[in-house]
């Protein structure tokens, strides 16, 4: 038997629960999830699940692409080197790329600081029958911006920022992901929980190996002293914002093939739970096909 | 040895030509590409070429993403059922979709009719570093609108529309596509080309498989009424707009899995050709890794 088929057979027994990962409500802890849980798996069974269930993918986005009427919108959120462009890269590799829009969001620019903060959001959202992926998103904007304080420098009335702005954004928030799963998205958190341990490491090989020194950023070093407070807005965020319709879904991401697996599992999951189907024609309209089966038969 | 690695080994001794296919200038006749040409290879062997293209494809594009400083516009037209939305999903599945974007572009809406017809298209450009696909393109308003004179319906002033409308716009549009290539753009034009029987068969495969039923469309029999013109049209399209930097290439369409490896080869050796590397750091910033490397390594 080939690896690849050994691998194949492998991952038809291989299951990851993704339950102890999904966060519905605020009652939540960032520290009981363990950044370093493969639940038992070896990495080569990660990888095999992970390439099983980017076919499965591939073959539901062509339903919900066909049908044309429900979205996927998936938000990637994590600490630097948590492994957001490699889980994209990885996981959503294989998907057709006519469907499947990625944005990365960067620190908005003046033109978008001359908006509400939800404007280029909005303008980034899936349309019907695609898979959205922000890499980074809206909740920026309750973390970082929260952090640093970064909203006292935006267009903003004086009397828009006062004590109340941030739990304010969560209701936002909240009311915002309730108006899209209303309209017919179904959405996905994704936060990639790391250690800070984890973290050193991956900083460190960026220095140490030279085709990854592209990617150091002394930015990523200051960030990090304000570990323990990212720590704390990202588990307010997760509770203030984890709903049944919007879960969070916090990823053991120590391991990046374990990261890869789980999200990968959780988004086939959900396709399944969306239930795409291929357009039917009316009656009438299957009438109408004898019709034109006769016209093309005549046009020879 | 496996199936794949067996594919593997012969897809390294297949070549396809791909330079019959490239039109760089005005003297070109639709009529000199066969469409049922296949370069007397099998249709395993071309599925093989095409698995180990998107392999190098997707190296390629990680190296054009970390560069950040060209971009890979791919534009694909072709008369109704001739494979645009196959080709896409088969040759570019596979590249990373953070750093690819496609845009199928439809009727255009009344917003965008009351702007240049390039307006929309410009919006759609990808980035730098990115590869962005045109499912149709500004093609379409030097064909179907010529053809339906539709620009009769649309918001110009009177003067605009003389005689020499079509013939400025292709000026236009080799001016532009011009412009974007000293902008940094690299540019590839595919024209799927396939028979008036390969489009009876395909067309009759929407009406008898009920699985493709959705994909069909009595408009589609109508625009092939116009089949003559359309021909013509595309190959005044193609002689006027060619060139050096901004090639048609005209596929063999008529055998869905040749055309799919045309396009895969020429993409591939596209990206070959733009050569993208991997940003190196300067000295005075490999010294500071020093500095980072004692900073991480004292933070424990």
């Amino acid at each position: 038997m080939s690896e690849n088929a050994e691998n194949e057979k492998k991952a038809k027994v291989i299951r990851i629960k993704t339950k102890p990962y999904i966060v519905t409500s605020g009652a939540f802890h960032l520290k009981d999830i363990d950044t370093r849980d493969k639940q038992g798996l070896k990495k080569e069974d990660g990888k095999a699940l992970l390439r099983r269930n980017r076919e499965q993918m591939f073959e539901w986005q062509e339903k919900l692409y066909a049908e044309n009427r429900q979205s996927l919108l998936i938000v990637f959120q994590a600490m630097d080197a948590a492994g957001k462009d490699g889980c994209i890269k990885h996981v959503m590799r294989g998907l057709n790329p006519q469907g499947t829009h990625v944005t990365a969001f960067k620190q908005p620019s003046s033109e978008e600081l001359d908006h509400d903060y939800m404007w280029r959001i909005n303008r980034a959202l899936p349309r019907r029958g695609e898979i959205g992926i922000f890499n980074r998103s809206h909740y920026e904007e309750v973390i970082v911006t929260q952090l640093h304080n970064l909203i006292a420098d935006q267009q903003y009335p004086e009397d828009v920022i006062d004590k109340h702005v941030w739990e304010n954004r969560y209701s936002q928030i909240r009311n915002w992901e309730e108006y899209l799963v209303e309209q017919g998205y179904h959405i996905l958190k994704f936060f990639l929980h790391i250690s800070k341990d984890e973290q050193r490491e991956r900083l460190l090989d960026r220095i140490e190996e030279e085709d990854k020194n592209w990617k150091f950023s002394a930015g990523d070093l200051a960030e990090r002293e304000h570990w323990d407070e990212y720590q704390s807005l990202y588990q307010e965020a997760i509770r203030e914002t984890a709903t049944k319709n919007a879960p969070w879904i916090v990823v053991p991401a120590d391991r990046k093939w374990f990261a890869r697996a789980v999200v990968s599992q959780v988004v086939l999951e959900t396709l399944e739970d969306m239930n795409p189907k291929m357009p039917e024609l009316s009656k009438e309209e299957i009438r109408e096909l004898d019709h034109w089966r006769e016209v093309l038969n005549n046009d020879k």
